[in-house]
């Protein structure tokens, strides 16, 4: 699970939440027809400009995201030792062991199944193209949201002032109503700052991170593939790692 | 007709009348002097920033935007097939099928007609080029209207402010005329927000894909005049289609 | 006369007026003092920030705007074609006929003092720089003018209402006070939106296609000079023209 | 002395203060309190973002802004042509004609001074350099004001509405009390679009102009160092200068 | 410590504070719960953005920039030239003198270790490349938190004005409601403006600063351990440094 990501929105709402109950009366802040207003707006605003197909994928990419680890790609280079000294066939029972990380299996199944190193390289590489697709388009998918929502909030806040303008014959009418007006305002504001446009971010980064480790794995499974030395594997993963992620697997 | 699109707009639009019904007193939205403001306006504005031809031509591009389908392409495959056994003429019969791809169908007229596959390509190629031109400057102008609405909603407000001000020696007339002043600043949040932006956004995505489609329709057009093996335009199709939608004809 | 143009703003205009007379009292949107704070403010600011050439500069260059005509750069083919017929002489007589296009004149007119056709092309096309030059920063004029409208309709707002609220003795006149203050906020979005940035947009389009155009012009005149076979220009202009814009004088 | 800018923003403060004065007064428009939570914030915020080095070199490069003239580069012509004639130690008596111009006086005093025309070139391009350089860093300055001083003005005003709403016992002092608070906005938005913004805008303007010109000393200087004609000067001097303010010093 | 930076705050908060003590009633700006959400919020949502690695290291970076000093790099044109006379071991006396300097203590470390020159460069370059990566990571933390702060602080207010618009009961109790409910917008623009901000603008600044200048440490470490003249480092470190901070340590 990504800690800095469910503990940070987790907190953030748990801070609204608090200072909603301190106010007292927290049920003055739930207002179903608002709800629909924003959160129901936003969505079907943002899928005219999408596909369903495109919707759908975001929400899985989503779910994905919250549970995000962030993974320690030095384990394709014990795999890569394995298989210099066992051979390749050995790498069987080791797949079991890779199932968390479901593209680097992928990859050594092919390997083990006798697929030519280069042949595994350009399968891979054209997978890890249509995931970063993917999730560009996720992302974009979010940002809309991010913009649509505030914009859905003043308009149901607009739908409020209009009604509540319109018949102002009983003075202590007016406080409830402007405060549902509002409503929709600061749904539309905790909607797109505390949940689209962080996720949009995070998305992101996630997305640039992952790129790069399974960038390391089509390298590891190509190397593996075509029996070369795992010390050569080494160099180039080191080549393309941060420098403060370098691993150190041979002295 | 493009499910995403109008079903989204049609539930952006379906809740934001539900949420004026159920506050009862419908009518109180509905204004024509402020409708004229905000949609003359925005029109006559955008108008003024480019010519009568390119905000006809937006319209007609809006409206085949609402009535778009995906498409599959992979029937350029069946055809180059066909076209390889029976000839080049068998294609006479297939032509009529074709006719809700009207760009594919120009294409093999042109074949049929024995127009050479350089000349086809040529000829295809330079309209594709049109069209993706054509489809920029609608989504220039739908932008624009997304960004002039809710300016005009502005001015709509601040006349209806002052106006307002100008006689507050009534003050039960107070919250009515502040009513009718909102409007505008409501009807240009939910033009541009609900309806130019959306449509832009989509255009855009439109308009990318059907380049994309129709790309592969030239080189399917120019394949069959050039009497090229099938197999070679099916490993031309795939090396242009992303991975999720690459074509397999031929095992 | 461009027709979107002057009939886009006009209609924008007539709306607001419309909507000013039917709201009664339309002398309460007349306030010399709001208009110079708004109008002169904006000319004063953007003045400091260009020189007095460029800001008398952009004046002309809207008025040329206003009455522009599309137009048809066809007739250069039938100036070239006479020109092969009768020799380079016979267009002293047309010259009376292209005076509506004095770009086009000026190149002609060197022709006919013998002026060699590389020299034309060269005087022409420093010529056209400069005319595209001067028209960015016109844009740039007006785009900044249409920035700093309704910065300082909200410096105006903000006067009055300071000076409203230091003497609130008489609640009488806050109506009309109010009324007054926003009225600068007012004219600031009208002058911004319905003025200022249309007609930079407008310029903008304009000034690419009479680049175009002109660049047309520039190949005709050079052409008629180095007396080639006006079947090659036909040639070069349609390798330059948008497809819809194609010229086929000879069949 | 910059006319435009000098009298642009004298203009725009004129109709400002003539607008305070009209409305009765005055007095209500001075407070130093708020003065100095905008002029002394924005100032402070911005010296942080930068060094006190930097804060300082920019109010010079101000000055020196409102106190620039346009230049005519084409004295250099004259001076190439009198020291191709006389020699070049002839110049000796003309320095102090130039004095004016200390960027083209310090590279003639190198050339009087037997410097090699290479050396000279070389010297005044890294002057250049640094000049541009400083005025860049100038514009960033004026910029990040102009961002900060409205954003300083809401504090102010933030600050001025919460003292205010913080004791309502007394309602006559809401509104002094008001417009007290809204003094700072207003400073805000007077100091970010009358001076900052415009400011930085000219600079950035005058800067372009003045690496041209500047461009035109170095290639001057050097010619004449070099013993170069004056002719090919001129030559290279309008194949740099804009079409309008080509100089034709030899016929 | 960085003067401008630490001044130039102390003295924005400063004049805030003088405002807020003038106005009395100083203890009516505290209000914890708004601090919770403002503060917490922002760094809860900007977590999400992030991990928890890049914002521990965005803390320390921040420390490092408030006591950042302006260094003088011609240190190593003295030590260059020492290591020439007295052979490279005699730096061993000197490595306690730049123990302010840990990148050039580290790299004359490694020389007088005996490491070879090309390998004490490409170690320090690789260890900078990492400096300016972490850096632009904290600038983004940064950046994020300005924009997240007045959301957060919006946020705050809507939910103190529902609370106090639900119950207008007691009249007398909404002014120091409406007070609180502001004090989030407060506190959202002075961090966002008089904080986030304006450390993030420094930051960038002092990275690009610290590049050069441990560039040029990379350089002269480089230089001693080849055993280079000193001339030809003091050459290459004028070519890469501005011309107002040349250094000319010979002659």
């Amino acid at each position: 699970m990504d800690v800095a990501t469910v503990v940070g929105l987790l907190c953030g709402f748990g801070l609204i939440g608090t200072a909603i109950f301190l106010g007292g009366s927290p049920e003055s802040f739930l207002n179903p027809p608002s709800v629909l207003i924003v959160i129901g707006g936003t969505f079907a605003v943002t899928t005219a400009c999408f596909s369903l197909g495109e919707m759908g994928r975001t929400v899985r990419v989503i779910g994905k995201t919250l549970f995000h680890t962030p993974r320690d790609p030095s384990q394709v280079l014990q795999i890569a030792e394995l298989a210099r000294k066992r051979g390749v066939l050995a790498l069987q029972n080791l797949l079991g062991s890779v199932q968390n990380e479901p593209f680097l299996h992928k990859g050594l199944q092919m390997v083990v199944d006798g697929t030519p190193g280069e042949e595994v390289e350009s399968i891979m590489r054209r997978d890890l193209q249509a995931t970063i697709q993917r999730h560009s388009k996720s992302t974009s998918v979010l940002r809309k949201m991010g913009e649509f929502s505030p914009a859905m909030g003043l308009i149901g806040t607009l739908i409020g002032l209009v009604q509540m303008l319109g018949n102002l014959d009983d003075p202590t009418t007016i406080g409830p109503s402007m405060a549902v007006a509002l409503l929709t305002t600061f749904y539309g504001a905790v909607m797109a700052n505390m949940f689209f446009l962080p996720l949009a971010s995070k998305l992101e980064r996630n997305s640039q991170e992952e790129a790069l480790i399974n960038n390391l794995y089509v390298m590891g499974a190509a190397s593996i593939g075509n029996r070369e030395n795992p010390r050569r594997l080494e160099m180039l993963l080191n080549s393309i790692l941060p420098p403060a992620n370098r691993v150190q697997y041979f002295d």
